[in-house]
């Protein structure tokens, strides 16, 4: 956990397929990549939801097992810093994009933490927010905490006094009395996993705000790059969610405040089904039912594009 | 908040009275009762969504000035003593009547605390729980932790750990994961305030489980006693809802957690529209729709009873 964010664990990863190498250099081309290999299962079982970390590391393995290159290491390295300028310009463009969807004097809600400490700089979801207002649209912001980890109040409030935009937190089990109380015009959040049918798993919670969203008929939005749809799946129930340590519910700042004995069920992420999902946000522009055809024909078009 | 749960202030508040008219006891008649409205007002002020203050507190005012009893503080008192009993008694009704609607083998998840800990004893919600697990019914539990004051983690966990009832805590957001990938048979929570439509005001997150409840088909129940019915409200979007300190959220244990300069709102109840309640358990029985004419006539009859 201290990277976090999928955006940002993929490039990470990236760098830490870079670092492998570099530690392995000595070696004949043959055990290295089988040590790269043992150095992405290691990075990709830390955090199994996200797929921006599977993405990278088989990008790089792809690399390093093709190169004619004998500088592997450094051919690695050379690729992870362009992913990390790609991440920046794909964010950079899921907020022009999502920019659009932000109405002037209406009010948006976000979830967890999806701003430049998520990513490798701007933010997908905050980045769609930071956008819209660098148009000069001024409109409410309200976040939430985000249990347990508190990526709202520790990050993504941080992040908001800093840009200057001013924002209103809520705890989680809030934002159903703001959905419905407040003119909310949308909600934006981020995605660690995108199945191929749209399903997309995100920080606990989301479907609960999927679920709210359409109750108050209230537009629900997705913002990643196009390294979060995971293709290979066809479904969001094929997503493995990562269970955290208990003692992120019982403790506070070190403290128990949780009675001894009880059970702890602690999922970090949820899976909102696609029928919630208004649109999904990317660089590559603004993707709508029906999703599997359209994921499929953006991914497949950037992928050619590179 | 040394005294929170809706039963519980109804009856700390009638105890607060036969305490302010013992303090005003060497005065004459009518300053003793200008001065119990002033004691009352008070209390109703402490905590304005919980109607049972009002409701003790009234209860108390109109025996107070009606009584021709000359010692008024000793006659308050034992009136706030039989209203304990009556509350007990009440909560055990509550159980009995609301155990039947839990099935054998399924899972129950409730909000907040709503046991001994929030009533003169025994519990609603809880109290449902646990009667239904005296009857021999065997079920899974889940709670909530109830951010920002955790009266989940602190004072649900603790109950259900002494009961021996084997429970699971989840962070608030993860309630949509809960009934959307558990077999949750019903969610049962408390009420704060009931208003004549069956609208009912009770810790901030209910609206959001109920959301979830409808959308997953799984019913929805409220266990109160009907001294929680506000029949001179016609409708929820007239109780009046406590904003808290904001300190509640942005410190955890003493410790700021949140960023320095984020706007907070902290509303510590909301209203769920009757339309979501599947059935208002009561000390007199289950009610359900249509709520306007079944409240009025079991809190009627009640009210004749005694």
């Amino acid at each position: 956990m201290q990277v976090r964010g999928a955006p940002a664990l993929g490039i990470a990863a990236a760098y830490g397929m870079a670092l492998a190498a570099r530690e392995f250099e000595t070696d004949d081309g043959i055990r290295v990549s089988q040590r790269l290999e043992s150095a992405a299962k290691e990075m990709i079982a830390a955090r199994p939801t996200a797929v921006n970390v599977a993405w990278a590391v088989r990008h790089l393995m792809e690399l390093a097992c093709s190169s004619s290159e004998r500088d592997i290491p450094g051919c690695l390295l050379a690729r992870a810093k362009e992913m990390h300028q790609e991440d920046v310009s794909a964010n950079k463009n899921i907020g022009r994009h999502g920019a659009d969807l932000i109405s002037d004097g209406s009010a948006v809600l976000t979830h967890c933490n999806t701003g430049a400490l998520a990513t490798a700089g701007y933010g997908t979801a905050l980045g769609v927010i930071r956008a819209a207002w660098e148009t000069g649209k001024r409109f409410d912001v309200f976040h939430t905490e985000t249990r347990p980890f508190l990526q709202g109040a520790r990050l993504t409030a941080w992040e908001l006094v800093n840009l200057g935009i001013p924002a209103t937190m809520v705890v989680d089990s809030a934002a159903g009395f703001v959905l419905k109380e407040h003119n909310i015009g949308c909600v934006v959040v981020g995605a660690d996993r995108i199945a191929a049918n749209g399903d997309t798993a995100n920080k606990i919670g989301t479907y609960t705000l999927a679920v709210l969203a359409k109750e108050n008929h209230v537009p629900f939005y997705i913002a990643a790059p196009t390294s979060t749809v995971d293709l290979e799946l066809p479904a969001g129930d094929q997503i493995p969610i990562e269970e955290r340590d208990p003692s992120e519910v019982t403790h506070l700042v070190g403290l128990r405040t949780a009675a001894e004995g009880i059970g702890i069920h602690n999922p970090a992420f949820d899976v909102t089904p696609h029928e919630y999902i208004s649109a999904i946000i990317t660089e590559c522009g603004v993707i709508t039912e029906p999703f599997t055809k359209n994921l499929a024909s953006t991914v497949s078009e950037n992928t050619t594009k590179r």
